[in-house]
């Protein structure tokens, strides 16, 4: 009866942190980013209330006729208006559900077992859920940034499936996703002044623990973790990218990723 | 040593909702627009509070000149680098504490009087401060409606300074703030999806009660009805504007207004 998680491989030695699509708000219109960010929010949360399951790996082509043949419904709708699938998704054979979306996940399990640590303790889940929405709106000059930089740590059969969704939403090959020169330059320090604004968040949590509740970890916190340890991954931990990204805000973000060590396990 | 308030006045019948500067992301530039909004948000929390408080008025060209001459520190840096004074400020003769800023005073608040019942129960302020945050950023097809229905309801020496500083803002005469004909329908459809999306905030609230931890006021609240009940004021219960937002989202906007009702009082 152990729960299904079904997730997206890739090359990267460190696999726990795989793929996903999702949407962020780009100068007030959906864009499908690409990001192994999603699918981190539940393992992480899986790991931190420490309901066991098993992973199961699905490359991109392959999302959309797995959903469809074993019932697990679409996330959103394409630009078309076709149904759009998305990992991640679990099956939990206890109750027979079929799960897609991270915070629908995540609130599924926070119901069916009441009994593990808590994500929206205090019945915060809608304050959780502006704050996700919140980090994800503040952080939009990540993108061409780590778009690329994803799609190097891809499979093969996954890699020409992101380079063709993914030439579209931008409007430009992969390879002239990321600013150069100057213009790359400008666009980093907006990034690091849009985390600049999370910090800010963060610094009203009374200075308890690293996290926003302060001692204890919750939703928000998974949600900012799952971001930072992606970028981590993808760059690498040696990369001048993570390096420059560790020294702001007085260390705050790797920090929070080192609070969040013991989640990372994959299963 | 009763806490004096500092807020500012209007014609309008219902003067407890008064003014203030504050500013708003408008296509990520700070924007100095107009509004009754923070001090709303101060009044609510100290009626919510049960602290007792009088009320000083001061007209918009007195703001500076008095938060200079009794300690009351700047909340911002004009465009030109010199420090802007907003209300609402407070004195606290019991702690000989000046304080401006509306979450900042709420922060004194809460810690000053511990006592009192909390605006950041469970140690939320950083979620309640992302919040509050998001919901300001969220509304930005607000402000060229409300700026000059504002102005209308100033004494005229409020009205002088209000103008000169808006239309500098704005880049317009105050008479041409509010988009005409076709513009204004597509504009307060985007208001209406704006305040859409804040809806699907609230519907994560576990349906306990009105408020965003379910039955339980907190901060987050606070600043939506200030916004909501501001509007009322402004344009009137009557109005067709007020009569909209009330019929959107299933009456949610009027309902937070209603529940709290009894946290409105003037003293």
């Amino acid at each position: 009866m152990t729960i299904t998680f079904y997730d997206i491989p890739s090359t990267n030695p460190e696999i726990a942190w795989s793929l996903n699509t999702f949407k962020t708000r780009y100068e007030g219109h959906s864009l499908t980013a690409c990001t192994w960010y999603s699918t981190s929010l539940l393992r992480y949360t899986l790991n931190f209330k420490g309901i066991p399951y098993k992973t199961e790996w699905v490359e991109y082509p392959d999302i959309e006729p797995l959903c469809k043949k074993i019932g697990i419904p679409p996330t959103s709708k394409k630009a078309d208006g076709r149904d759009h699938y998305t990992l991640p998704a679990i099956h939990d054979p206890s109750t027979g559900s079929y799960i897609s979306n991270s915070i629908l996940i995540a609130e599924y399990l926070e119901k069916t077992y009441p009994g593990t640590p808590q994500v929206f303790p205090h019945n915060t889940l809608a304050l959780q859920t502006t704050f996700g929405q919140a980090f994800e709106d503040n952080i939009s000059s990540l993108w061409n940034f780590i778009v690329p930089a994803v799609y190097v740590n891809l499979n093969p059969q996954s890699q020409e499936y992101f380079r063709r969704t993914r030439e579209k939403s931008f409007g430009k090959v992969m390879e002239d996703i990321t600013p150069k020169g100057e213009a790359a330059v400008a666009q980093w320090a907006q990034f690091r002044d849009e985390l600049g604004k999370v910090d800010t968040w963060y610094a009203k949590n009374g200075g308890q623990g690293p996290f926003l509740l302060g001692d204890a970890l919750s939703w928000g916190d998974i949600a900012v973790a799952s971001c930072l340890i992606w970028l981590r991954i993808v760059w690498g931990e040696g990369s001048l990218q993570w390096k420059d990204i560790s020294s702001w805000n007085n260390g705050r973000w790797a920090g929070i990723v080192d609070a969040m060590k013991k989640y990372e396990t994959v299963v």
